[in-house]
């Protein structure tokens, strides 16, 4: 199974993605920027800015090239030319009620040989419902089980590592699943097997948005919500900035800085020192910020 | 001279530096947090929320302790007990025509008698005036000429290549000067006189940042100049968290994290590829955003 058809396969979920998301948002429309990497490959940037998502943005790239010295020892790989692929979303809602999300899949390829998949999906309200939550991770685990009945345990302990903001000390959001460098060998599963894996994530991506936005997109908030929307979207990028190795792979391998740093929200907020008043609702949306908690059978 | 003597130099400046500029906003007052670190050491947290300065902080520390292996070797050092001291300025106006502005001085010393200095400041004006730029330089000039002839020339490089946003291909601002582990042996001045040099930095920063208000605490703006203020902001927000070299020592040394963080911008806005309207007030603010102007000669 060729690279390219891996690539064809994405941009499939991109297309399908897109479709869906704007029957959600019921006003937005994307619009797209196709792009050139000048080292090799490209990719279709596809953003939305409409009723309900505030700023939302679904890329699909796949860029070639050498891997540079200093990537390829972060990466502990030997050097030579690289393959990757991938969709890549984030979606900023406008309702401090309806939770941030992001999605990502993608396949990485070296000249020698080298191959393996990667991917999440992972949850960010701004104010933690815990029974929404758990049918987040219930429908994570759903497409993890019918893969590999050990997937859901160790992915989402993952996300809970890696959606981690260390200087903070507070997970990112809910977490959810994520995953890297899978291959034959790590998981004894074939390389279509672990492409029918991520394509099942990045098709369950816009049904299980709907499910977190349609109970919250009517809902009534003040200007304190918003603001504490803009607060939690300042941690967001702290995290991207400083932690997302994402990012960081797109930054070092010179590519098209908008698709990289679309993620950004639209709006942020840093107050200093601030934290919410005992028993507000914010702190106790914060107390849901930590690693462990078994959204399943919460 | 003693580490500590030099400690409470520094606290002197941060001392004189807050009073000036509560007389130069005129209407906030600074909020004190005093800290500790667990590790060894604390410091002075003082932030202000004024009518010049929307958010604007300054912060003293001492810190001290054993440096990890990590930290040792990005630094190029023996590990072994550190000690850090200085003062570290970030202000963020109101007025989107009143520039950005920051300063820092430090003083770093190992068990092992190593030792040196470093600091800098940089103007980051929302529109550039590129006489009141010139003006800047000039006053930086003045005071490094004051300690040695090639100070202003080499300094002013190495803020050019030091605040720089590499994925933009801008620099932050107009620049300013910058300078890292000057000691006896780089620079054959004593450790009097290099303490003298970066308190004569220190001590310029409050009559500096006056000269740069002044003529435009009073202009008028629209809701169009506070959002691209917004859009210029969330760029000095991209610098702190993927460059600068002081946060990123902050957050690996579990430095107090809202004294650390306190740089970032009350507000920001980040627009999916926006780009000014040629021959906008924007644009050519723009235009400006590059390494190796002559400000001085301009």
């Amino acid at each position: 199974m060729n690279k390219l058809y891996i690539a064809e396969r994405l941009k499939e979920v991109q297309d399908s993605i897109c479709a869906d998301l704007e029957k959600l948002d019921g006003d937005g429309k994307f619009k797209q920027d196709l792009w050139d990497r000048e080292e090799g490959g490209g990719g279709r940037t596809r953003v939305i800015q409409g009723k309900v998502i505030e700023k939302g943005g679904v890329n699909f790239s796949a860029v070639h090239g050498p891997l540079s010295n200093k990537i390829a020892q972060a990466l502990k790989i030997e050097s030579g030319d690289f393959f990757a692929s991938g969709v890549s979303i984030v979606l900023h809602p406008a309702n401090p009620h309806v939770p941030i999300i992001h999605m990502n899949i993608r396949y990485f390829e070296m000249s020698n040989g080298t191959w393996w998949f990667g991917g999440g999906i992972d949850l960010t309200p701004h104010y933690v419902d815990p029974v929404l939550a758990g049918e987040f991770h219930r429908a994570l685990k759903k497409v993890c089980d019918k893969h590999h009945h050990e997937y859901y345990t160790r992915f989402k302990k993952w996300a809970d590592d890696y959606f981690y903001i260390r200087h903070r000390k507070e997970t990112r959001g809910v977490g959810g699943i994520f995953f890297d460098r899978l291959n034959e060998e790590t998981e004894g599963l074939t390389k279509e097997q672990l492409l029918a894996f991520i394509l099942d994530v990045g098709y369950l991506f816009a049904p299980l948005y709907k499910t977190m936005v349609e109970p919250k997109r009517n809902l009534r908030f003040t200007e304190q919500q918003k603001q504490w929307q803009h607060i939690r979207r300042g941690r967001y990028a702290e995290f991207n900035l400083v932690y997302d190795k994402g990012t960081k792979f797109g930054l070092d391998t010179d590519g098209r800085i908008e698709s990289i740093l679309m993620s950004l929200p639209p709006m942020a907020e840093w107050l200093y020192d601030h934290h919410p008043s005992v028993g507000s609702m914010e702190a106790e949306s914060l107390k849901w910020h930590q690693k462990e908690i078994d959204w399943i059978h919460h």
